[in-house]
């Protein structure tokens, strides 16, 4: 299916922490595994509004998201504290592949890891705007 | 990324409807992507459950969640429908892929189609547990 | 605390159902008691939008909410269906309270019931808004 | 409907962060109103099993949660850093009513304040549990 493996958080630029909540958590006692790709929606967006390139109330371009993947290789439980390690794999005219590995709590080796394609689209007609300069500069300093 | 295509009704042999809620909707106006990640999950456990495959309270063996993925060909908004259809496309010693593909309201083709892969493992001891006869019988009929 | 008891369907002139999802389930085998709140919110909104009363996207007026509450009387399941029972207690001028009790399958007293209550603002202003004749013949047509 | 008002922090004795995430924020663009109550499970669980009052996966009883309410005084975006302030307001035999303010960022006055009641129950009969000394003594300390 895939030969993904955990990563170090020495493969990324940007983190983010994130709180485990008390209703992550499933019947089987460890978070629910589509709790990770909100995790992943966190990290992208917050890198991006601290950025300055996305308004999502005002901006004309919004990032539509095309395709999301994870792979999880251990648990994590409540009330762990997680880190998102956040970089970009590739960059095309209109669209960005995000990457995203989950740490926990002290570890070095992710949890967890995950593909995040946006798609860059006119808010109102939804077809596709190529990204901007000051938005291809930002992205390059987190390529891997 | 990926060559996959929005599939058709026809394409599963199980269904069940998942309603859309107020607070599935992102600033964006359409539900959000990890949404349908929760509806993977119930589509998953709940022929599960309603095959009696599973007792998720008092069962010896657990489905363990180590891949999902999901494309997102069109949105989806409240207070649509969502119609599941799930088939199996792998089944191994100890772990079944499951695709998903959602419909919104009455269309026939699918606006998201997801992969899900449960591993099936011990409860107490986490290692990989054979799925049962009866399990395999059941995957059988929904293989597609 | 409360001497809010059972209700029954009876007591309630408009009904909408909500499927549970797996991960509405916590640690404990039940229904996390944040998720009734989301049942709520689907159940209000989805009311409005029904009869014509809230354009979310696009209306000039929208409902804030400002207080809700919920009493617990009985457990929920996976996969159980769930029925909101919704009723106004109460329509002021730029307000309304909106009452909802929630039932598990064929069940006919309800297992959980709350309180909430929209206060009506300008979308830009935030500033409180009078409820229009239309909306307040609809809101009497479930006045309890 | 009540005479609640934001509160301060000095009203607290125990606090915790939480981070706002990206789809907690709705069409409205603020967070949902049903998101304050995961924060305030997140903030009395959080507090119980730092304590080592909660054994979650094996303690012998378990807080079953019989009453909510929130009023909102004013919202909260993404990305906001959000300090639960907890206190206990009442504990009788088998029950706790606690407490939550919310403190969006650097803020002093709380944007929202929950009450929340927790009866400890046998995680196997459901049937009621007087608190323990070690437990009374604990909450005794966030008393206000």
């Amino acid at each position: 299916m895939s030969r993904t493996r955990p990563r170090h958080r020495r493969d990324f630029r940007w983190f983010c922490e994130v709180n485990t909540q008390w209703k992550d958590v499933d019947i089987y006692g460890h978070v629910n595994n589509a709790v990770h790709y909100t995790w992943f929606d966190t990290a992208v967006n917050g890198w991006l509004v601290g950025r300055g390139l996305l308004d999502p109330v005002r901006g004309e371009a919004v990032g539509l998201v095309v395709h999301t993947s994870c792979e999880y290789f251990d648990e994590v439980v409540f009330p762990d504290l997680v880190t998102c390690g956040l970089c970009a794999s590739r960059m095309g005219t209109t669209s960005v592949t995000y990457e995203i590995s989950l740490f926990r709590n002290d570890a070095n080796q992710s949890f967890a890891h995950g593909t995040f394609v946006h798609a860059y689209v006119d808010r109102v007609t939804r077809r596709p705007v190529p990204l901007s300069g000051d938005f291809r500069n930002a992205v390059e300093q987190i390529l891997s």
